[in-house]
């Protein structure tokens, strides 16, 4: 999942294009990008099954003029992939995703976020970071990042999420739960309009809940885990993007457990973050494809 | 997890001792050593709390005419180790330990086993093969190891377990489940009187029960693995010894997770039987302590 | 690198190209692949710099009568292509790779190549192996695999040379050193016509030459590994296809090393030669694509 | 290498011996300890071989008034080791290390350190940054950490490292070097008189010296890596206190490796920060054993 240079240059565009499968689409979404001028740098596709399995594709190419001539590239894959009855989406790798970040006290998660973004490494703009608690506020606005406080004790959570909802809507293409340990109602998630991101604290499917790394330490497991994944209306059952382990042994307590995980958690959600706002993450269902 | 080759040489010996933890345990037991005129080569140590927590040690010490000394450094080991009232297993490092291997159709594990073995890697004496399929009869027996057809296809549980039993009990010091695809009785393991180790194949408790490949297929991880574990009466749950896992994608089919994780399967296993056999494992509970 | 269960089947095709890289060639290869009926199951394209750099495409497809299909296809291919100066190469997937595997007196990586091929593993056909010592004659031989002795002790290296490439030269489609011992000459290599893998007990360039276990255990170092690549005439420098390491520790006798490494050794080169007999290895001077 | 919790609370203590082996040697310690009244909490020990080989033990005990208690067990561990002519460290475990990061311009080990220290993770108390560079200067300042400016640039070495001895010398217990881009001086080295532990960002001894992401990338390997290890007068050639490799693939440029492998450097030098911080690494020659 290696970040391609070349995307982050100006004049390169991203392709993902998924449906059914049947035979032609990979030629005639070439010979679309080809006729109008487009180099292709990286092609990946993938089929589910070759006999009427789903079909996924992502193609990078670049193009002088890209902005000018988005329009018109747009529709004519529109048109092309209609035939098809293909879904797709095509963006300039120049224009970062705008993304909010959530949060509660745990600092790790959005610590890693936010040191990426200042070295530039994380393709996206931070809008905002939104916790219920306060405490990581002067780390965010240092970063000159508007930090905002939504505390949730004692209110009722339709109230939280309706300010929470006004600070996100249409101002951003992603939510990133770094530890934001409260549950979003399915309300939230579709008045939202936009991908929302967790991690989860355990290599799901184990240690599905609360508390995983007591749960790990009691179990007597030999490896604790981290996953990133799509958020749905299903608590922890949403697409996994990424995944990750350590080793552990008897030695360690469930507070190191929690000391160590942590550290796998601030990379599986990097990682889930960058691939995503590469556009590298396609959905299939309850799982993903990520090129 | 090192196979300490000094540990194969004649007159070394292995103690492990656990129980409730107090002060002066570790000097009472090095001071015993020492007075006997063992040199100790390796010492590990654990205390799962210092304030009344349960302790472990294991040392392995070399000493001249072991086999003659044996018998008189048990009685003195006996009698210090009671006043503190703890467990105590004390070997000769010499001595392999005599194992079953159980096993169906799939025969990755169980020839990983057979090929460690006849490199002299695993410090076992392998003393049959159980399956209740034929299949893995040459293979076995090429190596001149005993190999026995228990069927059970048709057959009640009760009267494979007996055949089984009669010919396992008494003849070794640990039963292998190499992918043996049959629940077994609380009755079988009681009536054993030897430890038995289990290869899962997923990383529990991720997918506990059958099919964990198509479950982890069809939910979409980023991650298979395998677990070997002690079996106890409850399923899938016993202490595990050791963990592993690695990297799958959207590519892979449920078909390739099986054959990438038969990979892990064996290694896994391999790795736990010669914890085992090397006087490595400790069962703490639910969990291990793995020296 | 899954392996693809669908290219097994009949009627499947893989098509490799690679050359300099410019505009078009994606929708060149696919408008052909399309207009001949053929419907792509994957496709992955890498271009080294999108200036001017080094293009890469495998491609996966179906089609009916592929067989009978093959020589059209090719000839339309290689018209088209020649446009582009760009080389490739077109195989019926169906068609498995004839192998021969050279190894000295460590069984571990030809067991494991064999036991995979007897699973039905590698999709390959092993036509022999050649050992310059005896001992693994009885496990090939048993599989029905012709095994012949070219012993070096005393010899002229020119002399075992000739004799070795009689028996390979126009049966093998590659070579798979699994730790033969001998140094081969570039006559041999040259001579031979086919590509030679080789597994390196180290995680080159670390440790290049011989002892790399002795050496690692002398440098104290955490990690050991093995590296798969192709051989060149020059010792140990050959483009990488594939590594992996596992952690070590002081506990670790040189000979732990290497016993513990032979199982990274096998993993490593079976992953190799699968990778490369799926054809999914392009060469890109000293390094390696690998789709 | 988990943390002891346990360690943290007042009243531990830990004791390193090291020497040559002789029997005896672990009785005559424990008695000691046991006679304090200090109760063990965890023992490790290991014999580099056992006829005449190099002794390692570290234990970890609890004391009631251990700061009071001290000295008086310091004379009688004296006295006694002296008998065997061995070397020992005993400590306050409540006593955290002092620390000197110096750093260049990549900021990714430094505050990860800073990170690790400001949450607690890292026992140590960091003293002072020392950079030929500024731009790390506000970062280190608002968690009120001094910050020191030692330009190199157009100055003889000697005036700086006379420059940096003096804010060094008797301040510190431990130096990091933190992606610092300089090359110490014997001199300096043996003046500071503390150890320095410093991160190489490859897998040594692959790539040893300057630009190994570029080395690797021309190369081709498979994986990228980072090593800590204590500072020698031999560059890149010090005792390997820990290592760690990711996968890489073509697909990653030059400049991926280095973003890619900066996760590395930075988890690994904390790593062994950590493992040096808890008493648990020992120098045996070239190597070390980390406990």
């Amino acid at each position: 999942m290696g970040a391609e240079k070349h995307e982050l240059f100006s004049d390169v565009g991203r392709l993902l294009v998924y449906g059914t499968d049947e035979p032609g689409i990979v030629a005639a979404i070439t010979d679309i990008l080809s006729a109008a001028g487009a180099n292709i740098i990286s092609l990946d596709q993938h089929t589910s099954d070759p006999d009427g399995g789903r079909f996924f594709q992502r193609t990078v190419f670049s193009m002088p003029h890209l902005s000018a001539e988005l329009p018109a590239l747009e529709d004519k894959l529109g048109e092309a992939l209609k035939r098809f009855r293909l879904d797709h989406s095509l963006v300039d790798a120049s224009k970062k995703k705008r993304i909010a970040v959530m949060a509660s006290t745990s600092d790790h998660c959005v610590l890693d976020l936010l040191w990426r973004y200042r070295r530039g490494e994380l393709p996206v703009d931070i809008a905002m970071v939104i916790s219920n608690h306060t405490g990581l506020d002067e780390d965010v606005r240092s970063l000159g990042i508007p930090f905002f406080h939504t505390p949730t004790a004692g209110k009722p959570r339709e109230e939280v999420e309706a300010r929470q909802l006004e600070l996100l809507k249409g101002n951003v293409d992603l939510v990133v739960l770094a530890r934001y340990m409260q549950i979003l109602t399915e309300d939230f998630i579709e008045g939202l309009g936009a991908p929302v991101i967790n991690i989860h604290h355990s290599f799901l499917p184990a240690f599905i809940g609360a508390a995983p790394y007591r749960k790990a330490k009691e179990r007597g497991v030999k490896l604790v885990g981290a996953t990133a994944h799509y958020v749905t209306k299903d608590l922890d059952e949403g697409p996994i993007i990424a995944q990750d382990v350590i080793a552990v042994s008897h030695r360690d307590t469930a507070a190191d457990l929690q000391r160590r995980g942590a550290d796998v958690e601030r990379r599986v959600l990097s990682s889930a973050v960058q691939a995503h706002c590469e556009d590298r993450v396609l959905r299939d269902g309850s799982a993903t494809i990520v090129f």
